[in-house]
């Protein structure tokens, strides 16, 4: 590794959307420095592939941290919050969703953040995404750039004149669009969970929101669904 | 407890600071809710001094959160990392101190948005103070008006209006001032640690930048400094 090159931290949750930010960023010569949350959602199938993943792409053991954080301390989600179902219906409502984590991605990206100025990094990945999830408040471009705006003035790095960048390289691309970017930059999507009640073996349930989103993304880019279903 | 009572999350570190940001929340009417923080500080005695303020101010049990955060995952500061030492000579640079630890106040501002979302909450309370800690780019009003803005983009509550305020009612006082507006509302302030090397009976070092602070703020205030020292 050039000692100059750039070093990103990178949020990898272990669905597809952050597999194919990581993709990304080591596509363009980044090096890369992953980060993962154990904060008491359902299931452990989503750490699991993201251990899956950063060891595909060759990230070392170091340079891939999982923070634990017990945000069903406050549950209010239906991903922490054993008191409150994942809906499997398909019925898509008008207000933002029962699946929404409260403060969850600023948390998570606080902490990125948190790790990014210790290692001397200005660039942040997030895979945030507007148009198939555009009920979640956190992954809107206007978030995003107001939470660029406060990291800026919140670390000793902002305030030295580097200009730290939080990276949304999927924010606009549909569920298939993004699916044909990975696959083209070498993504095993086999590796990845977007399940909400994924099963002890890491299998899709098929029928809650995130896979039903997951399922049309592989229907549009014309490819096989590589996912394991229950 | 009137059920038209505003609720308040308050970050109550166990300082003299937060201390008396919670005796000005529950002066102002709110109803309190404290949050703290393990976040692999070097010593526990700013927690034990936590939950005796919370209940010092009635605050029941339920009413009070301890997260836990491995922060010494990535140190970077002389308060989560063993390999830094905490400074003891008094000599202030005029840099940001080896003390500040890299977007902790983020990550609590975070975890408290979360919680205040969760409770139906729109006030939070941070004793952020800009005069003594100069140094520290999260204490600055410019951070913390950016993190508001930020709150209310990345929330269920800001999306259907409410209106999330980042309180910082200490942030133009100084420490004398905080002693003496906290006296006048009833503060035990031998109840809190600001020391960064309390021992384990949290007790002061009396050396450490915060407790020379703390110690000319009761000078200022002209009365009785009432911690405890090794």
């Amino acid at each position: 590794m050039n000692s100059k090159t750039k070093k990103a931290v990178i949020l990898l949750s272990g669905g597809l959307d952050s597999a194919t930010v990581l993709a990304m960023a080591k596509n363009q010569g980044f090096d890369c420095y992953a980060v993962s949350f154990d904060y008491s959602q359902k299931h452990i199938a989503e750490l699991t592939s993201a251990k899956k993943i950063a060891s595909y792409f060759n990230i070392l053991e170091h340079k891939h941290k999982i923070f634990t954080i017990n945000l069903s301390q406050f549950g209010g989600s239906a991903l922490t919050d054993d008191n409150l179902d994942i809906p499997t219906s398909g019925i898509v409502e008008d207000n933002i969703p029962i699946t929404y984590v409260p403060a969850r991605n600023t948390i998570m990206l606080s902490i990125a953040l948190g790790w990014a100025e210790v290692l001397g990094c200005y660039d942040i990945f997030y895979g945030a995404n507007s148009v198939d999830y555009s009920g979640y408040p956190d992954c809107r471009p206007e978030y995003v750039k107001s939470f660029e705006i406060m990291a800026n003035l919140a670390t000793k790095s902002g305030v030295e004149g580097n200009k730290i960048i939080i990276h949304t390289p999927i924010i606009d691309l549909t569920k298939g669009q993004i699916i044909a970017k990975g696959l083209e930059l070498g993504v095993d999507y086999s590796l990845t969970t977007s399940c909400y009640k994924a099963d002890e073996l890491g299998r899709a349930c098929g029928v809650c929101d995130s896979c039903r989103i997951r399922k049309q993304g592989f229907i549009d880019a014309k490819v096989l669904d590589v996912t394991k279903y229950q």
